[in-house]
């Protein structure tokens, strides 16, 4: 057991370096969206990354955290023990300090690498927005969903909350189960996906709904920052620099290298050509498809997530989202929902007990897989009707749409007087 | 105390890989300027970076570490003991080897890791001048400069110099203290800020002095690098993985968010639009603002040294710079000399006895502050007579500044035969 | 010696980190490679090292690794003793256990540091290829490559082969030496630069053969990814956060510094101008260099290697490529070959007994430098005939080149009905 051989120390290296690598992060969501934006939009595109992380991250700090992490009410939300603002924390507290699971890494380490994940998920949501929002109104948008969809779905699955100890509540031979998220399939990927959906809904269909990526290059290199990222959201999971992480390490690679082959394979099943916009689209599915089960499946599973996020993403993309006539712009519910869906439920099935110590359907136990679906359901409904309210009283209060001639323009010059490129 | 449960190795190891993110400042500061820059000037302001990056390396091992760490002189500059070129050094031999503060890491990793703040620290200078100035006067400059400006202020301040123990040469209630630089206010930003402004001002102005972007998002990608970097300088200077390394991450994140929020609002104040260059920019200023209090102030402390440092910033770029009509190009004075400034000014404010152990004024101690301010009069008097003087002499005997007609005809091609973009 | 304050624990952590930063060279080499590639060609330049990275992942965990590391089997090849697809690999198990060398970190992060050298290397050679070959010759010969060249010779020098045991064959003054490559001078650089050349003799030079980078933005981006991601491979070779890791990060940044310089020399005394990309040129040249040397010469040593590096290189580009005619249209052979066949003889040059224990010529031992030489042959010569072979039977079952009609339109449209950038 390399267990043995670690300590504490390496706990807190880990999770230091591990924020450093999550927040490429969002430069990398605003690249690979701002690359497939039109060339009118490519600012705007990356801006609403930008601004949604700058806010995520002072929410975050004055009462995200306090209110996703602290000791659990109901199930429902965690009661803040922290003070607004971080005031008054001692950098050195350990995580847990006091109590009888104290982490060997300080408190302020973990609110820092849950600050990565808060900002880049309503960051992930803006890909179906882009090229028809206000600025005002997505300003608004992030502040409200972090608050209201964000903070409380982190604190079920992570924070303590129902979630967590979901087979408790249900008793029988699902107790002592909880939902099972390594590193945000639920809490990350699903909620902004579906929630991408409701406010794609309500933002209504561009005037031009063609996906024609206006600088792929940009697109390769967003592509780049968010594989590197993730590695460090889903092996600093591990909150340890040990056999787990390693393993988490690795699935994740070999999910989306498996992904990115099999979305380029459907292509050319299809008659069509293998494009290097699948390529990258297939890699992110297999990074979303393996992010909750990175720390329970084999290289085995890993490749089945990773294929099948790929034909679920491309079946979204290709046929779900003409059929129901959404104008999702850069398939964020398509890629990130559905693949987040899919991993969500696959972490049941695939989970191996050598990995990570729970036994998945492929194991003979079903109880998993039901915690998972169920997981999935509440996750979907509730991001879905919260994000359907908050959207709907923007649009009330101050529109959540641009004027048609702005879109035409081009919000890059519309709304921020700037350009692009220029010779 | 998470001290507790660290070991040595950790030390180490936070250095190491704190080394590998650095290195990312310099692509990602010629990117950033990159962007900014005109078209036709694109490669070169690029070049500008690389060369000066290559230089500071050499120069550092060759004797840059020797002179700024060696034991001091008369408060001035390092004896050095290591050899030209670093010549029989024992990877193995720890920094402090047989003196009574050894430290927990090789020698040689410390040298590394210092390196890269010399390197950047020259090339950052580089956006006064894009669009104007000769290859070789630049080359010359940078070796003058590293040797004349850079290695004086960072032994003054980080090798043991007065700047270190400016309290024990005023004595009474200042015995004690000492410049506090955490990582590189007055060494890195000040110092390479007032050279910027130095230089600028021998150049001379642009034929064309429209600050236009030809590509913000060649720039996005050059601040997603510096981002990441600057997290590595922040955290990395702790030198552990401790508390006090993730305090300084989180508050380094803090600030620039904070500073990116404030820069857009108040654009939107002033009544024009919010830009993602003003986003961007903000960013850099936050970066700057906190580098020297990343080890001192909490995150209180932390966002409103950013959203000050937007304000101070944009000042200077829209109100100080045209009224005095120097053109620093990509306002290398306006956002690292003066975020600088207030930064290292502000760390005599906000400091914390909690976070870093020293009282700042908000805690009722004026010491501090006035070490702080001395320190910042001293390195900025110092940084610009120097560099006006290196810059004079350049300029006597081989010349600054290109001919008018390689200016109007773009640096690339006509000092490179190269050219950034091509069908 | 800082060894002794070092624990198992941040080895593991070295490594998990190391596999993060190394990915970084996959995106590192398409972007470098796609912005010296034709505008028309620039995503299909891209997609052949995304593919070949997604395949080498897949063929690695299949049964890359298992030949590669498995027992040593005559000199010549492992024997899998892992299973396929690593089924039943406990994550926890470490490195070598249950023989005398057990490692302190998990055999699976090993596995997955091994894959990143290996999807990188066959990515490498795409760089020859650019703009004529089909999409699909290239992902039967990167399966082919892989299999029968990358594996064997990896085997030999680093899986205990009997390049790793040569003095002991050699006898006499030679018992007890083996070939060194410390992160891949043999494994890595000469064998994709002299595979790259073989298969660019095969398929015939382009019709337009110039070299006219498109976006040299994105080649500097490249650059600043290739060089992060080479620092993690060289400071990672180390297995360990030690002083040796430390010195191997310093004089790669000093290698890649001195060659950088050096090109730009060449060029000025050639009487040309200095150009962006003979300093990014350099910075690779200069990397290729070190590689095999970094963890076995001083700071000294690499500046010559480094510096030479760059004049092996570019007499490479400027004579011996227009002398012998092959289109290695972007390099591959006279920069990664080259430098890569230097390095690995200054390896047995430069080698100092304070930095890796091994005297070189310039300490008076002859022996190192023959192993060497003799480890250089082999490797290109079993390279060559073999990349030779595989090239002629993909050549002769589906051919290897695409249509003329193809290649003059461009890749991207013609192959993958696509555009890398659109108004």
């Amino acid at each position: 057991m390399v267990e043995s051989v670690l300590n504490a120390g390496d706990t807190a290296w880990i999770l230091i370096s591990t924020v450093l690598v999550l927040l490429m992060c969002i430069p990398g969501i605003a690249l690979f969206y701002g690359g497939l934006a039109k060339r009118k939009n490519v600012l705007n595109t990356m801006f609403l990354s930008f601004i949604a992380f700058a806010i995520g991250a002072i929410i975050w700090v004055t009462y995200g955290y306090q209110f996703a992490f602290g000791a659990d009410i109901g199930g429902l939300i965690g009661n803040p023990s922290i003070h607004f603002l971080l005031q008054g924390l001692d950098p050195t507290q350990l995580l847990g300090a006091g109590t009888d699971s104290v982490s060997p890494f300080p408190e302020i380490l973990f609110i820092a690498f849950q600050l990565t994940f808060a900002s880049l998920t309503v960051a992930l949501i803006s890909g179906a927005v882009v090229g028809r929002m206000k600025f005002s109104a997505w300003i608004i948008f992030v502040i409200a969903w972090i608050s209201l969809v964000y903070i409380p779905i982190c604190h079920w699955v992570w924070g303590g909350g129902f979630l967590s100890s979901l087979g408790d509540l249900l008793g029988g031979s699902f107790a002592g189960l909880g939902a099972l998220d390594f590193a945000g399939g639920t809490v990350v990927h699903i909620s902004s996906g579906v929630s991408a959906l409701a406010l794609a809904l309500l933002l209504g269909r561009r005037k031009d709904t063609s996906l024609l990526p206006h600088n792929l290059g940009i697109s390769a290199i967003g592509a780049g920052f968010l594989f590197f990222g993730w590695l460090g959201f889903n092996g600093g999971s591990a909150l340890a620099a040990d056999g787990l992480a390693s393993s988490a390490v690795l699935v994740t690679i070999i999910s989306a290298a498996a992904a990115s082959i099999v979305w380029n394979i459907i292509e050319v099943v299809k008659g069509e050509k293998p494009t290097f916009l699948g390529s990258i689209s297939g890699i992110v599915a297999g990074l979303v498809g393996i992010t909750p089960a990175a720390g329970f499946v084999d290289v085995g599973g890993a490749i089945i997530i990773g294929a099948i996020a790929s034909v679920v993403s491309f079946v979204a993309l290709s046929y779900l989202k003409p059929k129901l006539g959404y104008d999702d712009a850069l398939d964020v519910f398509g890629i990130h929902g559905m693949s987040g869906i899919w991993g969500a439920i696959a972490t049941g099935i695939f989970a191996v007990t050598l990995v990570g110590g729970v036994p998945g359907l492929i194991e003979g136990s079903w109880a998993q897989v039901i915690i998972q679906i169920i997981s999935v359901i509440v996750t979907i409904v509730y991001a879905f009707i919260v994000t359907i309210i908050i959207g709907k009283i923007i649009d009330l209060v101050i529109g959540l749409r641009v004027t048609e001639h702005n879109e035409v323009e081009g919000l890059d010059t519309s709304l921020h007087e700037e350009s692009g490129y220029r010779l």
